[in-house]
């Protein structure tokens, strides 16, 4: 598999390089360190939202950092996730005085590694309150796993709560926003084909010609189920059962039609067409959609479709301007 | 190759259905007679701007249809020229009478199409200019070929005329702006694989493991030279002093570091590092960068370099609001 990069080992650094040379308006990047925090912080009198993870899944997180939604991210090396150390320092960063909210994928490193680092943090003086994602429906919640993973519905976390931060709430009001958002949302991922790792260099798992893995992550790992390809329409009709399914909205919807990477944004258009064609057949109405590669998996080629259900406030605050450098809106 | 579509005949209408459905609150679309138009068109006192070109480089052109970009775009079919009734059609429903400039790529189809449509408008009594992008410095201009091809090079045209027009400069001067940026605008795209159009299914051409391909365009064409496989380094090597030899910048750019579809957003701001690196060593300073993919190839992998030497008048209009699909800043 060809890659647009220098060696595998420096693939992070030089994408930091690269965000620090491309935003210096915007962001302060310690690329030895791996730590992107908004330029102007600390905000005084602002919670400060952090996220992070492994990388691979740009512009998630670090593209969402800037006014209106993440103070700080901590990307790890590829699929791999950040470690305590970074956070602490992120959260020291960003921290104003009126504490950080992390923003949490449920992965077993990013867990682990955030819980310690909240740990760190409090005993150096920063208050943490920790919001975990698990809106991958995907996964069965049978208690024999880890439960569910955080794939498309960490954008709505880390917008809404942003929002709610950057108009001033306090962290209790900030982290119960975000487990609002977070239990409010559901995601299911489709892959049409496997992502290549760097250091790999080929596909992480094998998916023949005329084949599709329904209920994919995003760590390249393979679904729960293989199909003979399926027509935009039926993966939208397998998505959106899947999705409605668990959710059971009763209200309007957010909805993220989201990109793994290698899908173009021609065919990602038509299956949003086919999204809200299922939406409306099922009495879903949507209130607002989102289009476009946000939560990838390097160079997978799929989808993803994840909903919110979102009452009047959380669509407010969905709505309140954003400027970062994947997602920009009013001011 | 497993595409995430119905049939290969309605890839483009099932898009423009997604196109209206994800962005009501911006976009009038008219899937059957394939117009994409602002939603508050015509703006009264205002020129409008109007482009298209055949489908498959998206977000260009619809992505780019609100305040502050175009008032119009007419996709074709893949990689196809759009038809003169559409722009004739387009162009009625934008023009507040104070005129329409249309921006063209220099392919032959487009050209000759649009021109057809300028001529029909003006019988309509609709005030029509015309700039041309021939930004790709890897077509030489012997005068034996159709000329340069325009591709990135597009959407600083389509922003910065944009922002004069939003900002009620007349026909004359808009077009005047849009000529300005054209003729200081050049762009370099290397291709890691082949794209695949829909209705073939497979790759436009055969770039074998271990290669890659120099100066390609945005229609599938194989480029001017095939090579080793480069580092991203050697390639920004490559691309900037193409850019720089031809557009001899003695003043502060704007860089487009450009996605063709398919490469990941890691790689592309490790991309984007190697391109400051090389414009640094060549002294050249870069104003503004922005790093994404905008003007695509469907599913290529690879990338492309745009710079346009803005003096301070072009930096203020690039800087100025915008709300498109695709692009959003300010307001």
């Amino acid at each position: 598999m060809k890659m647009l990069i220098n060696v595998p080992e420096r693939v992070v650094a030089d994408a930091l390089r690269g965000l620090a040379a491309a935003h210096p308006d915007l962001l302060t990047v310690d690329v030895e360190r791996r730590i992107v925090v908004r330029r102007d912080a600390p905000v005084a009198g602002k919670v400060a939202l952090l996220s992070g993870g492994g990388s691979g899944h740009e512009p998630l997180h670090a593209g969402f950092v800037g006014p209106g939604m993440l103070d700080a991210a901590c990307p790890g090396e590829v699929f791999t996730s950040p470690v305590p150390d970074q956070m602490v320092r992120a959260a020291a960063a960003v921290d104003s005085g009126e504490g950080v909210l992390f923003v949490v994928k449920n992965y077993t490193g990013d867990v682990l590694n955030f819980t310690m680092a909240a740990e760190l943090a409090e005993d150096e003086g920063v208050q943490v309150s920790t919001v975990v994602l698990r809106d991958d429906v995907a996964v069965s919640e049978d208690g024999e796993s880890a439960g569910r993973r955080g794939t498309g519905g960490t954008l709505f976390v880390e917008k809404i709560a942003g929002a709610a931060a950057e108009e001033g709430a306090p962290l209790v009001r900030v982290a119960s926003v975000a487990r609002r958002v977070a239990e409010s949302t559901r995601s299911f991922g489709v892959a049409l084909s496997a992502c290549s790792t760097p250091a790999r260099g080929a596909p992480t798992f094998d998916l023949p010609p005329g084949e599709l893995e329904l209920g994919i992550g995003i760590h390249g790992e393979p679904g729960r189920e293989r199909r003979p390809m399926m027509t935009s329409g039926e993966i939208a009709d397998a998505a959106v059962a899947a999705v409605v399914e668990d959710l059971r909205p009763d209200s309007p919807v957010l909805l993220l039609v989201n990109g793994m990477g290698a899908t173009p944004l021609l065919e990602l258009y038509g299956f949003a067409a086919e999204v809200h064609r299922v939406l409306a057949e099922r009495r879903v109405a949507v209130a607002r959609t989102l289009v476009g590669n946000y939560v990838t998996s390097l160079d997978m080629a799929g989808c993803s479709v994840t909903l919110c259900q979102a009452d009047e406030e959380l669509l407010r605050l969905w709505d309140a301007p954003v400027r970062t450098a994947a997602l920009r809106r009013g001011r």
